[in-house]
């Protein structure tokens, strides 16, 4: 103890963290500029500030109070943007559910957060009412449904009241008022369960806040942006950029169905500067039909994660006006945590070699406190030699509060002061990232560690070959050999053999597939490949 | 409690905030980026901060440790700007010392902020000699030298080393390590006294950071952004601008003497794109000499503080290619807290209106939680109606945590969950404030409050006048009318009649000065004017 420490914080010096702080101070700042639009729909910051209050304190007048959880089944429109704030402001936990989820897994994620209130757009309302038939009558939730009549399609009202009468029962000029504590749950999302049960991902308003400010300074955001959400809001809280935006008085464009239409229209009708998406967003806007493209003529911000841009893609999507910054990060870091930060240095390299830079994950955002990959069995840092494989490991303030009831995979999560992210990657000697693989879907052939996405990214060379998934498959000598599934584009044909050989073109002996399996490949609600069935297979003796 | 609230910090999840963090990333990340540049002096950020690991551990082995204070008396040099760093990293507290102090304040805050180590710049050899002579032999300070030959002017060497061997005795790979708790001191600041004894203000880690990160937004503060360092960093730790640089890997242009030829060189040669600075600063360049001036193709971003630009100024510095921000804040709110942030849709309004719109100080910043104009008696807010007059009060995580041992003034200073600016404001309609007067230089005359700065104001428009300083002055009839003292412009005259007689065209009838009185006005250390002399001249009858 020192004289510096009699010096207590106080209601004027400590305020929590929260991204609560952002929305009053935009609508008192910038009451009239645009903050939401959808279809025909408008809304200034006051309106949505007023209509946030009003869902705040109409989720208390239904009980709502701190640490409740609130569900939320809904595209991203105007009404998903306030239940970001509104929920929140009511003490309540924000769950968004992933709307492509089955109606099992849907009542898993309701019934283990314990939600006491469904807001539900009635495009859902197939699964959500299988979901609560598959609960019973017991549930004891109390249903909103979002008749985003304009926008929407169809799909029947399950609920209690619409959203709209929810608002009304609200009041506009309710107190607008911060957690208790900064660590305080702000939101749970699930993860998305590519193996067993989903995980309940617990956000705090300290992380989300902190989030925010790294992402303006990191992405280099500026006033007044206009954003394009393509990125679901169900993802990571739509990884945060609903709260910078907010920040900055930009305005949010929503969007129900991400097309190449609906993109190109985005940018040309409302001036879009900024949106994000996995690569698979970027191949639509580059092969989109003629007829819906639409010309613009400022550089248009793009943040991809999921999966490096391949060289094709990022070369045909820069040449059309957009600017790509890929970024790696989970639901448990709240989205982005690393990004391909460029450097100026490499502006004079030729096209391939900025390909492979900017294809690499990258390094830790500002408010990441460190990036490490670590040996998995020793826990000490890789070589930075750009081929040690090791896991990528995160620590700062943007990593979760834990997993919710679920003790055991929080201290498996949280290991000697590092979250453990699962991913396999390799440290450049610039101290950039590279993710080599899935810790599970690492192979090891004769004692050697072998990337999944290496034998992937071969295949993928190939014309004929729309999708591949290797996974290890047992082997009398040399434990595992790599075994690949693949899926060819309609209308190409390829046999075994030839993309064996075509693989020896790219990879090192004892990385070429041994076996090679034609079929549509299972995946989860959110597009990801579902390995483990393939790996069940192999176990099965089906392959 | 509920379950979210069973999820825990732990190493992983909780980071101390602290603008640690931002030097060992930027120099991990971009380690050969200029980072400081003085004279013929250059570092990169690899060099910087291997020199602040040595300064953190050549001041452990001078025994500093948490809570132990470093005293700083420097310019604006690469040394200084290391201090920022090294020795928060040491654990000890960086008490900064305005250079223009006199020998007996200087004396009083080594004493009061109890010193350990002062670190000098020989050119302020003289006034730290004398200071430390009245303490006395017994005063333990262990003072360091800072020889910064090349571009200082003279001086004795006081200590018993230079700085160099200061960091010859630490290890550039000495451990970095972050604060026990973001709440513990990272700088003792000590305020001007315009009146009586300085008071210490005491920031914290957890400040520093987010005035950091808020400031990086507001300001929009590109990557790699060439910084010319034309605030003192002994004021506020310069605005906290070093922190927010580092965090862009930026370069810090170092300055020892703020001249319009170091501006413009510094511009040119080392393409400043921002700084910071007094009004006095932006009149400094327009009325540079012709030989001084250089031509420069992009704007260049200032933000000015202390006062509002008056329109002739902003006229002036915009028309030469820069872009001017008012902000306001105290040495208690680490510096800005409140910007007046420029809304498009004042694009098309004319150059007078636009300039009164630049001329307020504005709206808080998006760290800053309330900035708010309160009544005086009630303590409530004031009408928003642009003319009634109420005291700036402000709440937010980058408030101080209050004076060092003085636990009266923090108390007085922190009333009802705000810090008390001591500074009078009106509220404008969309919420933008603008200063009116400090609180004890308001004038009450037949009970209607004058502001001082309104009456000033008027004053500084005659040709003539130089400075205009105005207190009250005791009145049978009124209780108390203005007085005005006023400096002349060298070569310039005109009477105490022809002054009242010019002011009655820019005031309402009681508030022109009943008299005036020529002469010098004395000035603090920083150029602020000592009202408090002036009112002692009438106390004691002289005028």
């Amino acid at each position: 103890m020192n004289d510096y420490d009699d010096l207590e914080k106080n209601r004027a010096n400590f305020v929590p963290l929260s991204p609560l702080s952002l929305i009053s101070r935009t609508a008192a700042l910038y009451p009239d500029r645009q903050a939401v639009v959808h279809g025909d729909r408008r809304y200034t910051w006051a309106d949505v500030f007023s209509r946030c209050r009003q869902l705040s304190s109409g989720l208390k007048g239904l009980g709502i109070g701190r640490g409740d959880t609130v569900a939320v089944m809904a595209a991203n429109t105007p009404e998903m943007i306030e239940c970001h704030y509104g929920v929140a402001a009511s003490g309540g936990v924000l769950n968004t559910i992933n709307t492509r989820l089955d109606p099992d897994t849907i009542a898993y994620i309701l019934q283990h957060g314990e939600a006491r209130v469904l807001i539900c757009d009635t495009a859902f309302s197939t699964s959500v009412e299988a979901a609560l038939k598959s609960i019973g009558d017991s549930h004891g939730i109390t249903v909103i449904d979002i008749a985003d009549s304009e926008n929407a399609s169809g799909g029947t009202r399950l609920g209690k009241m619409d959203y709209e009468a929810l608002l009304e029962s609200g009041d506009p000029e309710a107190e607008w008022s911060l957690p208790g504590d900064e660590w305080d749950a702000l939101a749970l999302n699930y993860t998305s369960g590519t193996s067993g049960r989903p995980k309940g991902v617990v956000y705090h308003h300290r992380g989300s806040m902190l989030m925010t400010m790294g992402t303006i300074a990191d992405w280099q955001m500026p006033r007044h942006l206009s954003y394009l959400y393509t990125v679901p809001l169900f993802h990571c809280n739509g990884w945060g950029h609903v709260f910078a935006v907010t920040a900055l008085a930009g305005t949010l464009i929503c969007n129900r169905a991400v097309t190449p239409k609906a993109i190109y229209d985005a940018i040309a009708d409302h001036g879009v500067t900024h949106f994000g998406g996995a690569p698979i967003v970027l191949g639509m806007i580059i092969n989109a039909d003629d007829a819906d493209r639409r010309p613009f003529d400022h550089t248009v911000e793009v943040m991809t994660a999921g999966a490096p841009p391949p060289a094709a893609i990022l070369e045909g999507i820069e040449s059309l006006g957009f600017n790509v910054t890929q970024v790696y990060g989970l639901t448990e870091t709240y989205g982005h945590t690393v990004m391909s930060i460029w450097q100026g240095k490499w502006d004079d390299e030729d096209f391939a070699t900025r390909a492979k830079l900017k294809a690499r994950q990258g390094v830790p955002l500002t408010i990441t406190e460190d990036a490490a990959v670590l040996d998995t069995e020793t826990g000490k840092p890789v070589p930075r030699d750009g081929e040690t494989i090791g896991e990528i490991a995160l620590r700062g303030n943007t990593v979760m509060k834990g997993y919710l009831k679920n003790p055991e995979a929080t201290e498996a999560a949280f290991k000697d002061g590092y979250f453990r992210s699962g991913d396999l990657a390799v440290m450049h000697p610039d101290g950039y990232i590279e993710v080599r693989d899935r810790l599970k879907d690492i192979i090891i052939s004769g004692g050697e560690n072998i990337s999944s996405v290496e034998i992937e990214n071969a295949l993928h060379r190939h014309p004929a070959v729309a999708i591949a998934a290797v996974v290890a498959r047992p082997d009398p000598r040399w434990g595992e050999t790599p075994c690949a599934f693949v899926e060819l584009k309609s209308g190409q044909d390829v046999t075994e053999e030839e993309l064996i050989t075509f693989s020896r073109q790219h990879l090192a002996g004892f990385k070429i597939p041994k076996k090679v399996v034609f079929g549509e490949i299972p995946k989860t609600a959110t597009g990801k490949l579902q390995k483990f069935t393939l790996r069940e297979r192999i176990k099965a003796g089906e392959v």
